[in-house]
């Protein structure tokens, strides 16, 4: 089965998804038959393009990479003129084929959750899935969104925005049906979580977070991570697709980590506590972000540097607690992959 | 949709997954179009029951409880005669519903996984899907198993056999897609764990023992958990799904913990260190299981009481770690539910 694919947003993330994508294609092809072709890309600052035939992806993450335009790429077929990445959606959903995928990773805007979220909305209304790397959409407009899809039977889906490829979000849908979560509780910032465990080691707090930056780990703007707006944007998700919360980023009671925690932060080591960015909500209250001093034998003390960890509490099996001890770009990129798979896997004619 | 089950084994976990299924009945119906109806019950000590029309499994849990014999039950309809296990397992055969699921709760045997393994074979080869707990099936034939299976078109699904109904099967298989597993390592008995976290507290090795027995965790022959025996079968069966590896509990390297492992723990614990049952394999070597001091800054080493973890390392997503805080009989048998809606998910009229 043929996928056809706009990825609107092409940076490390788009890329590196482009790449694994076609690093995996002898493997979706037996085990999933599936074939996928990208019929458009779209970015902020290297131009746009579109092909109903297909664009090589390859030349085009070099041809960024290499700081040049995508107008110069010369692709496959007929090329199509398009001025803006909403033009790029709109090509996609002329696609006769039934699996059009439109693969959102523009940057997290923690205003308004934009142009994410009229990406988001463009493509589910014009009857394409969406597979989205971007925290925005779900943290802001879950609900709207959900009913969006449901009214075009399409697909919005998000698996990368908590703990990168590490199943959050499937993992409850698939493998824990009839069971209801009551609360969360887990440390889901990397960067903060690095640079706590830097601080209370003694290492410094500017070298802690440009080591994050350097490994491109630590978001664009890195105060989104160290004031608690990504935490935010991540427990808003959760509250929303896990517990029914209906709220943005802005409703998340929040307090990020500064100087002044890492004073904290060695102190607690020397009392053998551990100080953790930590975001929680329960049903029908408001998520709450901020750094908490932990006693040694509470897991969430336990990680150390990138890893990340999610408690859920639950009716049917109490707590519940999904990790991932590495990250990295890959990670991210196989977020995508699996939300590819997961709508491949809902169609007729499954494996 | 009607699925028609057969309960093979009644003690504890069995009638647990009977009353589960009576507490659910509504949420399966409404979200998963799903009306269960047990045609055929078969214990050791208190007797048999079928009837194509059903039979009450609350009535019949209680006449067990009571000390008595399912013989005495009155079902609904005609009554079918029935002398053994495989009796009951071939009158669900002739149901003419599309779903006909055994549900095998028998003990594990050690040995050769027997009766379990006879009973899923036949139910496989008659056209059955199977749903078990038993940790043998899997951890001695996953592979003959599976090829019946294949044959047949039918599902061989043991969610509960590792961290009961925490998705660890599911997981890998659900929401990992095109991901390869590597190697493992985990804590996945809870009765030794209990009893290392007490050694090491400077509890008695008895009492800790006779708590896993009072509230039902303990194997009912307790020295297949102090032994090792039941950490090897769940790493062969982890082996066998997860590595390719073919083999059977007797291919474990296998140290299990007794009284002087207490002194040890003890020492550990005075050092910092913790002293925990590890299982762990990797691809194309044999799974080993013993008691292993580690340091705190190892995750499993954060293990309390009942509590289980599995680190499973990964070409894609690096260590993802998944964890059973909480256990007991629920769990056990929910993962039975799991498994008949990952059998019902898979018809097509899907959700």
């Amino acid at each position: 089965m043929l996928a056809d694919l706009a990825l609107i947003g092409f940076g490390n993330v788009g890329r590196r998804f482009a790449r694994l994508l076609s690093e995996r294609r002898e493997r979706l092809a037996r085990e999933y038959n599936l074939t996928c072709r990208v019929v458009g890309i779209a970015t902020r600052r290297h131009g746009l393009v579109c092909s109903a035939d297909g664009v090589d992806t390859i030349e085009a993450a070099e041809l960024v990479e290499a700081g040049g335009s995508l107008a110069d790429l010369r692709p496959r077929g007929r090329a199509v003129d398009v001025k803006t990445s909403y033009d790029v959606i709109d090509e996609l959903a002329k696609s006769p084929t039934h699996l059009r995928v439109v693969v959102e990773t523009t940057t997290l805007d923690i205003a308004a959750a934009q142009p994410a979220l009229d990406h988001v909305r463009r493509a589910l209304e014009a009857g394409c899935h969406v597979a989205t790397a971007n925290k925005g959409p779900v943290a802001f407009a879950y609900r709207e969104l959900m009913a969006v899809a449901a009214t075009r039977g399409t697909w919005f889906l998000f698996e990368g925005v908590v703990m990168d490829g590490v199943p959050v979000f499937n993992l409850v849908r698939d493998t824990m049906p009839t069971v209801r979560i009551e609360s969360f509780r887990g440390v889901v910032n990397s960067t903060t979580n690095h640079i706590l465990t830097a601080l209370e080691a003694g290492d410094d707090y500017g070298t802690a977070l440009a080591q994050m930056q350097a490994q491109g780990i630590a978001e664009a703007d890195p105060s989104l991570d160290v004031d608690g707006w990504d935490a935010a944007a991540k427990a808003a998700a959760l509250s929303n697709v896990l517990l029914d919360g209906g709220i943005t980023p802005h409703d998340v009671d929040r307090t990020g980590i500064g100087l002044e925690t890492g004073v904290w932060a060695r102190e607690a080591a020397s009392r053998g506590n551990r100080v953790r960015l930590v975001a929680s909500a329960r049903r029908s209250s408001l998520p709450v972000v901020a750094p908490v001093e932990l006693p040694p034998d509470d897991l969430l003390a336990g990680l150390r540097g990138i890893a990340n960890a999610l408690v859920l509490d639950t009716d049917t099996l109490g707590r519940v607690v999904i990790s991932q001890l590495d990250g990295g770009l890959t990670h991210t990129a196989y977020a995508l992959l699996s939300d590819l798979l997961t709508i491949r896997k809902s169609r007729p004619g499954n494996r």
